[in-house]
């Protein structure tokens, strides 16, 4: 039952991204540039697309997308409180199905943010 | 085909809210509570878990939740060229599945932005 | 935005089938055969599993599915509030992108138990 | 509970689709152009892969999809026996939660081969 | 490809709901409560919902859903035999794509069941 | 984050497919034949169904269906580029959020098709 650290996705992510990547069709390779480029800076600003990435792939209940989008909207600057209420919304759109995934989100959360302390 | 128009269908959806909350269990009426709850402002505004909760909307492909999700992002203030850019990452994380609601997603912004040219 | 009556729905439903059936290869025909006797009487009583496809027809947001199962409930017994509970299992369960189903559930409801009152 | 035949799908298809493509971003444009490109001959023939797209939009019922695919695929040189073939993988794998849409789609392959007699 | 055990699971479902319910909104928490409430006593009995969310995990195909149902309904005095009868009609409105789940379940069942003979 | 090689999922996989029929239900036990009937030889080649149930479980997000359609389309023929295309098709109808099933099923064919050069 044990999740990998965002390390260890990170690692093996990358690894097989450029699996991916070095063998896939073109077709392949203009989806991930695509996937890339709809997380820019637009008429919304980057930052708010990530949170938007996330509860995208909470209700949609992908683990490895949500610990992405976690490192992401982190490196983004939200805060654990403002990621909790994101997931928040997709707790209450996509129902329990949802937690066995928000659990593990929080489980991250503590790895992603040593220092926040309980209740933050 | 036709769709409903933003006025009919909150019509209809205030109709049947009102038979749900006459009509149902105390669980029924604390969900839609809840659900009320979740898009309030607090760590996050209540502006920005409008885009959270028309993401998810889109990919979990639901039109009427779209649509609601459409009326409310606009009445937050949101151009039209915004939720576009929303529903962009809508597109990318669910895929050619989601382009009829996104058709209908355009058609019901043609509506809701009565003065928005092209482009915009 | 009208739904179906029960009665349209049987209609229609029993129209198509007979198309199915009549052009349908043998793998088609073996499932609707199975179809049926998942329902049939066993370890649990036929009752029962028509609230368990009612359930699982809810959290899967199928309008027809529900009303299928909601008819064939009725006729097993079941009263209109026990069905409002089951489809609370489903709302809990699946979230609120169920509400949309939900909303026209209650309506078909109110079809279908024309005697049920105000909070029955 | 009427459907669109597919005539009147492909021109709703098409004003909405001239909408998205006025409107729409430039990611928007690009999965759009991306949805067109993954179809075509390479490794696969276009043919096989327009099975695989009616398959795609079946499991995940989408009636829109699925229509699409089917006068795809007739306009490829399947035949309406060939494509309820393809349509059992899909009741297989999706479950008696795909029936609807195989119903709808049986009705829509009377009117996309006329001439298709019983059994054929 | 280890499954956990209804122990270990149950172990590190509760280390991380504590942490949920320690660090998560208010909106969390009353999720939580009414997941609850959901499955108490009602015009339904508490044993007869469990096996509504079993089948609604099952179709979800969530295994800790899964899983968690599977004790809930043991401890609630379903036999084996009745919930292999429960998953069958997930299996049938969810098709194949439940059989990973399925075989997971009967995993756990041989676990939660240790004296639960062939064919009983 | 160990994916299990093809050999560790086969046996793991008939260990507990003997444990689901030794203890399911007759209709279990139908549900697993009609299964295996609905990818025969028929109006289709058996070769093209496995393609179709391949993007069927891609598009679902399910590994264990992947990977078993992975090592049927293999001994059926298709080529490790022919498979890339067709999960060509499942990423752009399902969108990114079958990338990590993507990235999992390629890193299986590298097992499956040790031979298979860069670009192949």
């Amino acid at each position: 039952m044990s999740t990998p650290t965002p390390d260890e996705f990170a690692v093996e992510r990358a690894r097989l991204n450029e699996l991916v990547l070095e063998k896939g069709t073109k077709t392949t390779k203009r989806f991930f540039n695509l996937d890339g480029a709809a997380y820019r800076d637009g008429e919304l600003d980057a930052r708010t697309k990530e949170l938007l990435g996330l509860v995208a792939s909470a209700v949609l209940r992908c683990d490895d997308c949500i610990l992405y989008h976690l490192m992401q909207a982190r490196d983004a600057g939200w805060s654990a409180a403002q990621l909790r209420e994101a997931l928040d919304v997709a707790l209450v759109v996509g129902g329990s199905i949802v937690i066995p995934h928000l659990r593990r989100a929080y489980g991250q959360l503590e790895r992603l943010y040593p220092a926040d302390g309980a209740g933050a």
